[in-house]
């Protein structure tokens, strides 16, 4: 089976440092266990990654091409002005679900727009960490279903 | 156990029958199948409703109060201009998910705004029927979260 | 022959006591008999209805699908902010067109834009209760030329 | 002595239970009380009534034409949206007063917009139920001095 | 009898030729006849012309004052920049009905602002060639009506 | 007990010379007497003022604070573009009421916009001088209140 | 003596026959004389034209380099939309002069936006005839400034 | 013969220190002198005046009422920012010419705005002192005019 | 072999004269000739031309339907505000470029808006008349390549 | 030495009265004394003033043209608005500091659009009374840097 | 002779397998191929690199300076958003021609800004890998010519 | 004593080579120098450094976590655009000043807007490296207040 990769953008290795009143105490590492716990139960490897570089992010997903099954993308500040993640995602041909941490539209406005949205299958925000699990869930059953076809 | 209301806006009576090239071919009964057995597996009664009438899903919001543990609301049409439906879910004191069966970011540009995003705990677009399961798996957790405390 | 919805919005039920410098003094009763006399003519049974509720208007154009042969659609103010009625009429299937008694166009502002325009067949505005019969005349054609591919 | 009608709209049977850091501990009665005594003072008949359908809003103010003396409108969340209900005060011929309980102006900006405003007399917020009162005084005046000329 | 001035402007002789798929296969010479055949049926010599230039329209427009009773108008591009045909037409002072072959809001939103709805009786669109004959039959009856008076 | 003070902006001394026939025929002189009645039945004495200059204005507002029990303001012109006196209001510490004797939201768009009401208690237009009293009644019962606890 | 060139756009043959409420009923004749008279006693000979066509405007303004000494113009309806008429104002190298019948700023909106102020000395507007006698003497003034240095 | 007011705003009394490329060496006491000149010739005493302050602008105008015959105005900075002396000019009820110094539609945006235009007779700019003269020709032809009426 | 259309709209042919600061010392005879040779080396004749009326460069563009092998067009003022322009292009059906002389992107924010670019294969700009040549030479290909097919 | 003029707008009176969380407990004495003893120590008199009159600021500004060496300007609301006291400081050929208290970006947005920046040297705020001897220091570089030159 | 860097931003590494029915079959490699060949017909040594990080793009340019002759630019998604590459190249002080392989104007409104044009002696869009021909042809004019000077 | 760490993002490293009549002929070098003095007279060790690459910038402020005592930053053209570096500054914890070598509000507009500004203590614009300095400075004074209490 091939792996889901599950990409994570800049600042959410400071998780449960940073602002927790706003993203809570899990860390980065408590949301890959709990991942990688989802990729056992619904039989994808999980190959999980954060990086604070756009253009890195930019490199994964393409990289996925080919390799994985499945993208679950959290691009954080880059979701609302990245123009290349955008152009990534559809260059890569996989099918993505788009996650936040928190529910972005209770937030500045500049966090309601998203250049992600316009190329996955779908949107789950508001979840903290479970949010991922349910993205994965979504993401098996399309690859699943796909791979029937 | 106190139920779920799941409520369900304008058209979508019309599921499987109206643009079944945007909406699948899934019914609207086969939406609450699929939601009554997530509940049943999750210990929730379903309530499961859909009006066209703006002014009854927010009668039904409102009378949710006190009687339901929490909601799943796929507001359709009315999400987008409905301050209504926005007051009611404040006005009802409960935890609430925001679902969609499309990715309305991939629709046209009046659909990207949600007088109910600022109001929910979180939000889920774009994966059909399965969006409300993956609803009523993350208020799941919330509801019980909160009995503990 | 299946009928002709003709479908009237809010304050519509007004139509002569309304601001008749605007509106004239027709009546919804006149516009309704002109409508059935059009109909007879074109041989198309006219099923005329008003109401308040958007909701209703709603469920009357869904409840077309299958029933009538097409729509002639004045929705007034819901016009201007209803998704919902959109959604409606590409639900219904059926061809359809928008009507308005006075020329929006010449009023204020927020009643230049519709929400209706996009899913119709054309629009005519600005004639009273005879843009229906020219609505009717329209729709016929389309009708007949349909019928006959 | 012709009545004034004290329409409500949608939410504002929650008063009290809703955001009382927001509305405050007053109730729909008790402002209705309020009302009722300064109806009694002023030697106006109160017809109040609330409702969550922006139609059944829209035909109370119609069915006021005639038969109310003037009307005192808190449209809540439609004050916003309903070009249905500026069409409908219009229609009815009277003179009338817009309130709101809060402050609209130290809200979110899609309080800040009113399709009622222009419509009608004058308008009172901030005030909570006294609110009402207000209005009905300012009503009364325009009223007599009408009925006097 | 006076004439009605049918005018049309920029890329309407392309007619038939340019983008059928949007605007059909029936040439300007087939509106022409059929705007004769109306005229002829309701009373009315028709004057038919086109033009690709703006100041020309503008000048026909002009030259309709005291001489024909009134006008039919598709500015076609011209209709969503043209200052001065919109003068023009209020300059003529003739009542004047402004056709669309397709229905412009289905199209790019630059094609959804008219200058010249503001100053016609009413608008008509989506209805091809058969438009033509729509405003020919409502520009009767005024033209009729106001003779009458 | 300290008084309230009634402060008035620019060209409101031009009461009643100034466009009757939007402002009415009432002289400023006519509102002050009104407004001292009012203070009289409700316990107030009224410090009555107005000045063409937004800096006077200002000033007066602070001066306010520490010696005044509320204010009573119509900032005029100066409402619709005036930082310093928003401010001013802000540093009195006061409860204060915004009053227009228009509707300003049937008048000029650039009339719409308050930078008064963002940091006053409440807002009333529309009903000329009375309105001053409605004010007065208004503040009355938040200064009680308020003494009461 | 080099000339002056009075240029006249779209409509304004139209004077005195079109909305005489907003224009009088000075005819463009008129006009020519007043503005004949001023030359004779300022020392200018008179090129007067009127064209309903952007581009012969254009040709004019074109042609006036190196033949005319300055250029009053009045766009008319192109004033709001003409970078054609823009361009060929800079192009000529002359100084020259914008002339509107009416104040443009009691207007509608779209006559508020001037493509051609940018490229002249000045602008006056709402004087009818009389103010191409105002530009005139203005331009007299700098022509013999320029022609002294 | 009643005066005319000739009003100066913020800063003209720099007028030849300040920005000298901007606005020439001419000094606001040869401005005066310039329309002091004109008035004699066209039998007008000219009160000319500067002030800093908005509110002192506002208060001339207003003492122009029944004592000036008209008013020219250079409301300077002010211009672009003020409803008061907006609302003044109206209150005045007298003809006013609003004057520029510079062509302010060729600098900075924000000096494109004017309150003052929609409340006058006629703009005039970009003439230097001269263009106070060409008000002062203008209003003279008004007044003449209104007075044989 | 069919020729190239090359098609220069108003002002270019004050080329050379016009604002040499901008565009240069070329004149359009030399811009002609660099295109004339370009199109020998290529195996095209070359139609250049030139006119200051829209409505001339839409027949043009019209009338190169069937007859010509591809257009390369330079509508300078008209890029910016003609839909009449984008629908005579379309209504072409022929491989098109579009050309500018200058860097439009480096001028003032209403150059940076074209209705030429939507219809066009591609866009050249910034390179002085040399841009003709890299147009032609981009057409060729495309031709070439079209004829093999 | 020639002073530095530092001059404070409406409400900075107020200081240490006014919304104390904000703005702290720092009054403008105190103000005026930290910038007395910076002037001393980096040899400028320093001439401190405040006003609440727009009109009056713009007057001292310009009162500094050959009289101060430099202006440090607070123009608090003023500055959000003052198109009068952009152009005094131009007029004034000064080099300025502008300075405010609070980190205006993190307030209202009304409060991020700034009049003054555009005219002056630079821009310091946030640091509250501490920012005026920072912009004295910088002033005083500049001053000296041009004294050598 | 110095060589021209040809320098490609993200995901153009994708381009044969990225959305062929947008950007064609041609691959980066094959792009590379052309611009060498080209460069060794006009005498320049070409040095091509792609990278999907912005700040590596931002360095290329920098490091350009000194040691290359001109730069050809296709920033990708980069020239939509980055402030950093217009600075950069800007810094550079090179000649430089901005290219994209597709016509940007037909694709999403967020590809028709650009950051790059404002900085670059011209645009070539439309064109595919030959538009990079285009652009290196156009800039050894511009080399050639300023080695001349 | 913790150092402050100074972080300079794009574009920088050419301080000196990159547009001296904007930016001065100061170097980064001489800029590090500027501060490492004022450092030592403050008691701060200082960590300078520059980078291309947005993401390294984000890693550099999460770094600072618990490492430095402050941050002063010149985030260069990402502060325009970047919400990483917002949202890594909020999760820093620590007190920063905002930097900028020019005064950027007498640039372009894209660089008024800073997502910089909503997250730091203050801001310094306009005053070249000696910016830099009165950012320590105030720096300084915060962290020493800070380790008082």
């Amino acid at each position: 089976m091939k792996p889901v990769f599950v990409l994570n953008g800049p600042n959410l290795n400071m998780l449960g440092l940073r602002e927790p009143e706003i993203y809570g105490q899990e860390t980065l590492a408590d949301v890959q266990q709990v991942c990688e716990a989802a990729g056992a139960r619904l039989g994808f490897p999980i190959d999980f990654r954060q990086t604070n570089i756009e253009g890195e992010l930019v490199s994964w997903i393409q990289g996925a091409r080919g390799v994985a099954c499945g993208l679950v993308i959290n691009a954080a500040a880059y979701t609302h002005t990245s123009v290349a993640i955008h152009d990534a995602i559809k260059a890569s041909g996989l099918p993505a679900v788009e996650v936040h941490l928190t529910n972005v539209y209770k937030r500045e406005p500049f966090r309601h727009k998203s250049f992600v949205s316009g190329v996955v299958m779908g949107v789950i925000c508001g979840f903290g960490g479970y949010g991922y699990v349910l993205a994965l869930e979504a993401l098996s059953r399309i690859v699943i279903q796909t791979s029937k076809n």
